[in-house]
């Protein structure tokens, strides 16, 4: 592996340091075929950032998150009452890290600044390092909210560098979604994949300097 | 349905003109489930134009669709020689009128100026109206390639009003594609939807001022 030089790193959340697990099993409440549910639910939140990314039309990631739940249930058919859409919607406020995550990330912090840098509206990011115990682990939690549009544009990695006042070099950015992995290397920074399922990297761009399948394959990578 | 007051129309082309059950078909050599092999080819290939577009990393649309092809094949496992992947990428140089449309252009044709607007490139633009038989029915024919981005974009959608020599409000812009008609009219059109499926329509802008389910239903609404 080449050596990595860094001196900051910026961390994705959903998916990356939390599980969205909370998710799925709010969704079996609704669906039948729950699995299917949630993967058309995750499918059009992600399509919809890109989409209002595109049309310049941003709304933060709850509404947006709110619009992709209207269209999975009428796609499937479900009939959710406001108080189950309001449960559903909950599950975004209480992700789980996975299970290395609150071990490893001091561990990290001991030797350098960390930030989250996310999808997520402000107030989604607060209540999910709060009720996962992460807060104190970052010195920044940065939201798209600031630009008013959604990752991979350029935009969005560029408030990490301001924040963290780090040149896009120095930074790692971490992630588990290929995407994200993709344009961020594009922007600049020095990129590790965090793949914990094995899937293909998408053949759009750079690839990552590192891929690792877990936190604790990362903090042993950075040495 | 309110008044429509129509200078000329512009086309969206697969999916809406033109049938890509061609590229079904040709799926079902390489993959045992060929309809989840098609969709995921589908659905990463209208991916990676957003991102590309997001990223300000253009390649156009023949490249993206050879790359989603290799994601879908690398997802799959299936293993596809170049003669096959060949053979599959030309099954988009080959896509075939839906049953009424022949029929229906030329009395669009005698009443308004036609134009195509597409993602395609222009190389498979232009095969593709040609295998169809549908060239003559279309005054321009207009890529995306032209602005290295794709829909939905407002400048892709600029592209219309500016070879047409019309106001955007004057365009008719018919499209099958859920993300397609919502963008067109956020743009300015006015938009018919194509809905041969039935499909709920995605909650991210204004609803299109006309919504039919075959270019017979398009004849008759525009009297």
């Amino acid at each position: 592996m080449p050596k990595l030089r860094v001196k900051g790193i910026a961390f994705d959340l959903y998916g990356t340091v939390v599980d969205v697990a909370a998710v799925a099993e709010a969704c079996k409440d609704v669906a039948s075929d729950s699995a299917a549910f949630t993967a058309q639910w995750r499918a059009k939140q992600l399509e919809y950032t890109f989409l209002r990314s595109l049309m310049g039309n941003y709304q933060d990631f709850w509404k947006v998150s709110e619009q992709a739940l209207a269209f999975a249930l009428r796609r499937f058919g479900g009939a959710a009452s406001p108080e189950q859409q309001r449960h559903l919607m909950e599950a975004w406020l209480h992700p789980k890290p996975y299970p290395e995550v609150a071990a490893a990330l001091p561990r990290l912090k001991d030797r350098y600044p960390l930030a989250v840098l996310s999808n997520g509206s402000p107030r989604m990011l607060r209540a999910g390092l709060e009720h996962s115990g992460l807060r104190a682990a970052f010195r920044w939690v940065i939201s798209v909210d600031a630009v008013k549009v959604y990752k991979p544009s350029p935009k969005v990695y560029q408030l990490a560098p301001k924040h963290m006042k780090l040149g896009k070099h120095d930074i790692l950015f971490v992630s588990s979604n290929s995407f994200d992995v993709i344009g961020a290397k594009a922007f600049g920074f020095q990129v590790c994949w965090i793949n914990r399922t094995g899937a293909p990297l998408d053949p759009l761009g750079p690839k990552p300097n590192l891929m690792v399948t877990s936190f604790d394959e990362l903090v042993t990578a950075l040495g």
